[in-house]
């Protein structure tokens, strides 16, 4: 009997953007029994976890926690700012921000689209052009998705704060951070962003199960004029509680919140800016050897320019569209799980590599260590020492500034 | 120096009525990494847990799994089948109704209550008028809470279901399993249930953050007349998806569900009847104890029609409204924390029993004793001999028939 | 179709005299992926770990930890001190110093046992006999079991340390503290202990697989006087390593010494003079019970003495025999585990109440309560009361003095 | 202020030569309350345990499990078939033989050591020499190391029978495969091994704290033939107990069983000689990498044949020394810790990677790109393209014969 084999037994590495690597603190912190939910210290540690939690989005104001993933807390921001009948502006870099839209029609709201394909980050102009129409201004927000996961764009929430400052327009500016929050850098208070919506199961290393809506005074003042909001997603009670089931407007996600705090822990052990300068630093190894393979012309970064690469997540596309291929054998043969390729025409083509959270120098070398494996395995054309320059890349002296 | 000691250093017991004990085997089945969630396993249990789910509420519909608590799912299967402008009625018999009262009302609905306190199960009758004087048919949904975790009051929905057939009131029969669901005998189907709402850290014996709607074709055919439904809540595509995201609208309760597989492991394997039968002989035992305590004059339960007595909690008033002092005594003393009063004018002087899910004969035990303690420690006046008789009803020999 | 019904769904709980209940706290340390055994944290714990462990014992000398069982501790302090050919002495009030003796006997030792049945504890009388006779002395040790986990025998340390320094016998005393170490005060140096053995598994609240061997510079005089120890057992690279593997003689035990960090945290959080009173309390709220029902004649507790009984281990007696029905009985139906009768010649009528280390105050009336129920349903005559009475025994106010 | 930074947060990769890295599953399976000593299902895992546990060691014999390390198991089994005054023969390859030798004259033995250094395989002319020299047959046992963690190298088993059969000599053979158990081809029966000792935190992915001694019947012969054997080591109770406690004599290492018992089902799922070949693959791999490394001049592989490499173990030596730099390098920058040198004179010039267990391919690539990472940064001259080749040598598809 003649067999082949396979090398995949052995610790299972899931490299997809979302949910990301998980660490042992945080599920060892959740293997517990329920702890009481009327006193105690599930109930006391709510104020430094709120505080540690805005720390991660650079805010000083206010956070509520969903029992919800990130889907979830689109339609929970929208519910305390958008009223049936208003408009948002939808600038969409990726799948992503189409979902955010069709979440506001289904709220009553008007989704004013425009769509930038799954390449390319924000065209301010198209932006602007968009805004300077608006002169009812009907557009009562702009929904911002920093890091669309699926194309893996960045996009410039700074500047799209600068231009509505400069058109003076009073849109909210709510920015989507699934994908960056405790990976790229964001800073909510200083880049002007009214409400951040995020979720814990990419940079904040926990199961998934629970999202985060952020705001500030701008953004409580437009749901203090609300007419109606839904009694499960309204903020207020959940950021200002007199009882502590009122923070998650009913039975709290225990063992999340135990897991969420041992996340925090670390991160801000790590310290915030040292978090960003990592993923930064992994992500630019991760794109020397994609942009070595790309040379054998088989292989394409989706975002060309680096200024717009998300630091958390890389999509990829083969021009073979083997995509599939690829992913199965480094899944079967070799014990590494790769992103699918999501909200592309070509998706079966398409891959990505998750790089966010708890995400190492080793983690990225068996990353890229397996996807060589793969081509050579099925033949694909490409570029040589593409994990030598990611070596080279990791090994580089760097400073960097806090 | 002297010391006071306390014997609380050893297993905490949590004896509230939800979140409940977690048995070992859910918790072991949620320390894991992090699963794909676009293949594999997760995947591919999904048909088999969705219709595992449904054997526990006896229904052979359909059920829509939410990243909520019990809150959650109030607005969820509200959001699916009430219009703003709709008229729901909510007769109640505790605290829980008029919070789902206030969630129709949040969603834009008016809430027809009809109250009868904190004590009292369901008066047919009244609800019979309410149900008459509607004519114009402007009630769409009756908002029944099988059971209610405050009171402790188990009201009885086929008599309700009856009701609603004599009169030929096509209202949406809504049931609240959250305290029921896995404890309390509840057949959806059999009993006329159009929509039922759970959530998973009660009976279901998972950690708080997940909850469920069950919904048959009457429900649905409202759904589908339905002139708008929020895209989260929104349970088509939830129970019919094209691809695994749609199941849950974003990202997968990856964890949760891995422990509710567990979970439902453990019911089948002990066969729900037997499920029900046991909960029922706990709560006889609990109630033998607290009976003979009652003697005393200084403990009342707080139902006092057995009939209406949930089999998994039980309320109980302390006449001298020592209640506080007497969990502070279980929890600091004995590792044993009990349930506060909850919905009551006089809600120092109560306290819960919470014996639901992962329960057995010596857990009874354990609480009971700890009560009797404490008792003993407050020189509460009671009937002695409460445990002898509690261990007297679990030894009892029973046939139960299936 | 009938079916009985079992109560045993739940939450077990394991009441036999060690493996004692594990804290949550000691089986997270556990989970976790095995460290650098050449450097870093576990390497670094080891100062700190071996202090906190002689602190248990009451002891500013040595601790060697082996991998190993009790007994396997046995053999390890018996290799380092007796030679073949020499002679111990071992008065047995319980099964497990014959064990020991034969150990002694293994190695080429003469065990000389003076045997006080399973029942009584020693009477000093017959052990200065023997040492008196002892004129040449050949003893070269006293195998002194502190506590008999079969019998529940708990002998006087100090007294025997007494007698040997009345009659000026050099003998090395050697204490067995397997049930005890944790549990029943224990003072190894002021009580003039010569050599400790004892296992983690027990008060210690670890799983098992490890134990201990304190010695203090008597035993090890005699160690270097040894003319060959065996290289696995030898103490003295153990306890003066000047690498790291040497503390095991190999590779170290790497999860287990995480575990019990978290158990001595626990301990000495709780403090030490506490952990013993709580067991004391536990152990007269037990035998407050016990006592009860014997009163029915049914049952007898091995020990009539109280100044003699263990408060970690309770051994009981039905007169009927039927103690392996009540422990079916309560493991079946009640989800609670007694221990078996052991080293009795009508060991099938005995059980033992196990109540060492992680115990308080809900689980002891959960075992008793377990022992009620199973006596009411095989209609064991019992004195009523017995729980009420366990009940005011944890009730009672208590000064400690420490 | 400026900050070097650290790339190491992340999941820490331990890929030193034992403890290997630990399965989720066999972690899982440990984080459970303790068992019933006594009675039910660890008790009856038992006999599939052992079965099990044999087959691993293609041996249909006997296997004693002891709770000890590898050294402890050295002395088991040497105190069951050697007694004192007799002599052993012990061909060294490496430092563990000379440990085994040394265990040897602990327990009274003579051995007589052939030292063939820390670079060579055995020299099977010396052996013979040595065998032919013994006359009067005063060698008892030859103590074959099968791989030597330290070197690497792995020893030619059936080469040393086939030479003890020829020479007629009566010598029993018994084989170390505590580095080669579940990761090289070992065949007990097949190739004619008496006794095997052997532990349990390499390949067989279970926290260190077991060990295990095989014997077949011409060991149990001489076993039979012993004047005197320790009571603890003896193995004839430990594989025929007539009670649960014989096993072990004494408490069960109850939470390793169940840790084992789940390392064993993944074994034997796979199927022994798929782990084999696996790990002549991912050994293939490595090598690959370390040739085209050792291009350079800088690093050279410690065993130079192929054929008597370890496929779980790979020592390596930089030639200007920097061992120590390299595996600081990897462990702070990039979370990942490699196995220090050991048995070698210029022990810190050295290093070695462990890839025995629980290893895949995507563990071999991280493991890999760590080393050419580290060299990057040190400035250490190495031939290019060596992590291609070994992306190469896991892509090559293979045919295995079983």
């Amino acid at each position: 009997m003649t067999n082949h084999i396979s090398l995949a037994q052995g610790r299972e590495y899931l490299a997809i953007p979302g949910p990301s690597v998980m660490p042992d603190a945080v599920l060892q912190a959740m293997h517990r029994p329920s702890p009481n939910i009327y006193d105690g210290e599930l109930i006391e540690m709510m104020p430094a976890l709120t505080r540690d939690l805005c720390r991660v989005a650079r805010t000083k104001h206010n956070v509520a926690i969903y029992i919800a993933n990130g889907h979830g807390t689109w339609e929970a921001a929208l519910s305390n700012v958008i009223a049936p009948g208003e408009v948002v502006l939808a600038p969409a870099s990726g799948r992503f921000t189409h979902g955010w839209a069709e979440m506001a029609e289904g709220i009553g709201a008007t989704a004013q689209l425009i769509d930038f394909g799954s390449s390319k980050a924000w065209e301010l102009d198209r932006i602007a052009d968009a805004l300077r129409a608006d002169t009812a201004r009907q557009i009562k927000a702009v929904l911002a998705v920093h890091v669309d996961t699926s194309s893996s764009i960045r996009n410039d929430i700074p500047a799209l704060r600068a231009l509505l400052d400069d058109l003076g327009h009073p849109a909210l500016l709510m920015a989507d951070c699934i994908a960056s929050l405790g990976c790229d850098r964001f800073e909510m208070d200083a880049w002007g962003v009214d409400v951040t919506v995020s979720a814990c199961q990419k940079g904040l290393m926990t199961p998934a199960g629970m999202g985060f809506v952020f705001f500030n005074d701008k953004a409580q003042e437009k749901r203090a004029a609300m007419p109606r909001v839904s009694q499960y997603w309204d903020w207020q009670k959940r950021t200002n509680p007199e009882l502590f089931y009122q923070y998650f407007n009913g039975t709290a996600p225990t063992h999340h919140l135990y897991g969420l705090r041992a996340a925090l822990d670390m991160i801000h052990a790590e310290g915030l800016d040292h978090v960003w300068a990592r993923h930064e630093r992994l992500a630019t190894a991760i794109w020397a050897a994609c942009e070595i393979w790309a040379e054998g012309g088989a292989l394409h970064l989706n975002v060309a320019d680096r200024a717009h690469r998300s630091h958390a997540v890389t999509a990829l596309r083969l021009t073979d569209g083997r995509g599939t291929p690829l992913r199965s054998f480094t899944e079967s043969q070799l014990g590494l799980t790769l992103g699918i390729g999501l909200g592309m025409e070509d998706w079966d083509g398409c891959f990505r590599l998750g790089h966010m959270g708890h995400v190492n120098g080793q983690m990225v070398m068996a990353m890229l260590g397996g996807v060589e494996t793969a081509m050579a395995a099925l033949d694909i054309p490409r570029g040589q020492g593409a994990l030598d320059a990611a070596a080279a890349a990791l090994a580089a002296r760097t400073i960097t500034q806090s």
